[in-house]
């Protein structure tokens, strides 16, 4: 496995393979890895010829009381899990190296998906994704990029400026990674005292409690205050729980597939989740 | 020379220029095609393998008063003129082909450069380039993308975006083709009257007049109100008459390489210009 810390690096890195026409895959991460992205990891391993996995902290895509700098770099242990999983490059490069040294003009935005759920508590947050992952897309120019489903929203943003914008690769979801006790995978699970942890799990026992009542007919209005409460009694303090169809328009009736988002902070550790859930036959 | 009207058939045009790494030149036009287009092609066809040049009329760079509806389409005449200048591929799709069914949620913007000159009358005309231009981009992926000096704003734009956002591609700039009495050549000269025709080239003497003026040592203010004076009086309603440098930040005084830019409307009919202007050794 190579490592490729500037721009030109990677391209010459890349040179071969593509010259050859080889199916590059790509797996845009901020480092601390786990098992969710290394899921990712193997996915691409699976599809691809090349899989290049980039480890960039973004600081446009964090707000001003957002943890940017405290955000784990665990660069030489990322790098190990990485080589296991089948990654052949890692491209991790500086700051500078991603938005020069002039000042950057131009903003990417996706309106409407991005305008409610993390979008409300994030100003600012899905546009620094847009142009992060669209800049990193030119750089690697990848024939499939993989993105988890736990950033529901960010992947659904993803889609759209692709499709919008006839970026020339396909975007894949890859399914949440959860721990035994059912708690999405989440570099920020790190941040959670060991008192949190234990609690933490109550999202998903929510969520599956909830597929279970709709699944059984209770009104959907209920089954979300309902996660709400246990949530609340948990000790969590809930920004949203919300149901939406796969798509994210908002709806009132379970009668169809739809996805339920939670998101709720513990301590001062903000997670998130979410599960799809169909009609039973 | 082939015409595809599908991003599809474009794709299977190019696939085998690109499978066997052959450098691709591309020609975004809206049509309506003149000498000052054939220039860029004649460029390409120097620098390139394959020349591509695209005519679609873009409605979302148009803002509600412009010539959307009117602007000229006459895309037998241009596939002549283009087969003659060397072109090898017209892309020419419909707005349904480039814009699809469903709404477009992603826009693109350029701070800064785009908030005053042409911004200031035509809000969100260069969102509308940025994305169009982008959807091109990577709907050919072309190795070089040729415009003309005469829009430069709509140049810097571009070459802004390209560099913010990492596309990897070469923007060139080629010089304004000029009629012999000095008017730039515009699919927008075809709006004028005789009459009015017989005045446009008023702008072009006296930008020339500005740049002796300016060599032998005028002051910039009084050389950009002359030039206002000038037009004003042969009838021109003038939006704005600006000094910049190359990278279109404001200037005070002719101590270095600067743009004067011109912006003036005769009748109906908004003409452009602009002049690079060194001082002498």
């Amino acid at each position: 496995m190579k490592t490729e810390t500037t721009i030109q690096g990677l391209a010459a890195s890349l040179n071969p393979a593509r010259a050859a026409r080889k199916i590059i895959g790509f797996v845009p991460t901020m480092g601390n890895l786990h098992e969710g992205h290394l899921s990712l990891v193997r996915e691409a391993r699976q599809l691809c010829d090349v899989v290049v996995v980039s480890i960039f902290v973004n600081p446009i895509q964090f707000g001003p009381n957002e943890d940017f700098d405290n955000y784990p770099r665990t660069l030489e242990q990322d790098s190990q899990l990485l080589a296991e999983a089948g990654c052949d490059i890692v491209f991790a490069p500086s700051v500078e190296q991603m938005y020069g040294k002039s000042p950057r003009l131009t903003n990417i935005s996706v309106s409407e998906i991005t305008e409610d759920l993390c979008g409300l508590q994030r100003p600012g947050h899905f546009d620094g994704v847009a142009v992060v992952v669209t800049k990193l897309f030119n750089i690697v120019q990848p024939n499939y990029a993989f993105f988890g489903q736990k950033d529901y929203q960010q992947l659904a943003v993803i889609r759209q400026f692709v499709r919008d914008l006839n970026i020339p690769l396909e975007v894949i979801g890859v399914p949440i990674v959860r721990a035994e006790d059912g708690l999405a995978l989440s570099s920020r699970n790190g941040y959670l005292s060991e008192q949190e942890r234990k609690t933490a799990p109550v999202i998903y026992q929510s969520l599956k409690n909830a597929e279970q009542a709709l699944q059984q007919g209770e009104k959907l209005s209920e089954v979300l205050a309902n996660i709400k409460a246990a949530l609340t009694q948990a000790g969590f303090v809930v920004d949203y729980v919300e149901a939406r169809t796969p798509e994210l328009q908002k709806i009132d009736e379970f009668n169809q597939e739809i996805v339920l988002f939670v998101a709720a902070k513990l301590g001062s550790t903000r997670l998130i989740d979410n599960m799809q859930i169909k009609p039973t036959a």
